[in-house]
């Protein structure tokens, strides 16, 4: 039986190794993924994408575990996935230990993958992306992609789902953050986690938040029928899982009805395809023997102000290959 | 005498035809252009580069009027130039109507120039800085950059200049904004402009963006000497216009001890070489015949889902010339 196939009949090992293909950056096995992932295509597409961010501390994991048991207890199969570009640098990597959601992860009908560990953030989001092709290949129903709450990562993750949610701490001022690193605006529900521990704060924090959201998407992104909510839960607890489900199936029901969801996947697969366009024609120039011999004395040059940047840019480009004309 | 000679010597006429030539999309012109921007280079570098932006009603061109005349009174030379992307599409331009700074456009110690209105913002920014450097090279040693309030462009202008300074209005909200779009963070100085129309209402604005950017500079790129000030003025009265020119001595001073403006533009130049780099790889990528008989159909098959966008890509990159192999 084929790989393909083997995934296709949820087998736990087929889904790893066909991942674990995909990860991989060597020619022949490129080529075998491309293949796999071609076979696999037409059985992908049918699962909810929820995208799930906030920074250290704030109890993603805790989360992410409560509402995957909810959400298999309601029939549904789960594959939680990461992306953390910091991962290839650290060596390790967030859901790298298993044991952080040790319920979830003992569960047959849960998948959880840590993140690929190689590359730039752009490396790393296409092998994500294709990580969730598999799982939906493989039948699962809702694939969470999980990132760490700094960096352009969440912006990432954002764009490979069908929703993305914020995860928050009822202090103040963490939303100046989120809406400095623009997380705040493509945010479509905020969700403050630990609201048990001090209500007056998550209360104020609720208040703040939903007072920013409207601003901010008063010029934002969100023309569709959804307006972005806040919600206060205790994933410790598990206390407000079944709202912050409730919300989840709203989004669903009037984006769906909308058009809305289908539409951003149209617009999250084709910058999915020139963000790995551009970064293949980069790793070319790079590559480029006329380049390499330039690019360390022009760059000096340009960095004292001896070359004008356009210029070495120009002369770059015609050294890539020496047959045709400047750029 | 050479064109190079004629705008060292600051001829008007030399200038707008150095600068017309820059702007030239056409092959031969870009040659001269590059011979010319050599020739200059020594002779540029030696004025302060000083970004303003701000939202249509601001008060931007009699801002940038009553500065430019005090600055003509304080021995300085002129040039302002601007960055409208939207240009292109309005055949318009911030700057196009001199009639905006009736004053500073008829002082033979200015020079006003129009956005150039072709192509991308990188492309429009590109130009920009080449005018820029002209400007340089015929003694003016006060360069302003001036870019409307909307979109990318402001963070091009931060991008090309030594200092950037952020116009606002005394309305709250307004700063929400700000934040959001990522250019209060690349503010260097925010002025309060038509602050005598609501002196109370400035005062609470004053405040409010103090404690924001505090807040933001907490993990921000402002690593050196110099820490975002907020400032009142009425540009219309002409009343504050030395106080701000003070705070820019100031910044100037500081940051120039500590090395910081000079380790500024080595950071833009590279990051303008790569910036064109990569618009160069990509306009070869789009005007490949491989490229182009493959991309729509690829394309409506990856909005469509029957394709995956990685696996696109790569086709489309071998196909680009078909000598090569995948990239």
């Amino acid at each position: 039986m084929s790989l393909a196939d083997r995934v296709r009949q949820g087998e736990r090992r087929a889904i790893a190794k066909a991942i674990t293909l995909l990860e991989s950056t060597r020619a022949d096995h490129r080529a075998q993924a491309d293949e796999l992932l071609t076979a696999l295509l037409p059985g992908t597409g049918n699962a909810f994408r929820l995208g799930i961010s906030g920074v250290p501390g704030v109890g993603k994991s805790t989360f992410i575990e409560a509402l995957g048991l909810y959400l298999i207890a309601q029939g549904h199969r789960v594959a939680v996935l990461a992306v953390d570009p910091s991962s290839s640098v650290s060596g390790g990597s967030i859901l790298g230990d298993k044991t952080r959601m040790e319920h979830l992860s003992v569960n047959d009908k849960a998948y959880i993958r840590p993140s690929p560990s190689s590359g730039t953030l752009g490396g790393v989001a296409a092998k994500t992306r294709e990580a969730m092709l598999v799982c939906e290949a493989a039948g699962y129903d809702i694939v969470i992609v999980e990132t760490v709450g700094v960096g352009q990562s969440e912006i990432a993750v954002a764009g490979m789902t069908d929703m993305f949610v914020l995860l928050q701490l009822p202090n103040a001022g963490d939303d100046l953050q989120a809406i400095k690193k623009g997380v705040m605006e493509v945010a479509d529900l905020v969700v403050i986690n630990k609201a048990d521990i001090d209500p007056d704060a998550a209360t104020r924090a609720q208040a703040q938040i939903t007072s920013s959201l409207r601003i901010l998407t008063q010029q934002g992104r969100h023309s569709g029928p959804w307006h972005p909510q806040v919600l206060q839960l205790s994933a410790l607890k598990a206390q407000g899982i079944d709202r912050f489900w409730a919300a989840v199936a709203k989004y669903r029901e009037v984006q769906g009805a909308a058009g809305r969801i289908e539409a951003r996947r149209k617009h999250q697969a084709l910058d999915w395809m020139w963000e790995r366009i551009e970064s293949g024609l980069k790793q070319r120039f790079r590559q480029s023997s006329g380049v390499r011999q330039l690019l360390p004395q022009m760059t000096r040059d340009v960095e004292l102000g001896r070359l004008a940047a356009s210029t070495a840019a120009r002369q770059l480009l015609a050294a890539m290959d020496p047959g045709s004309s400047p750029g």
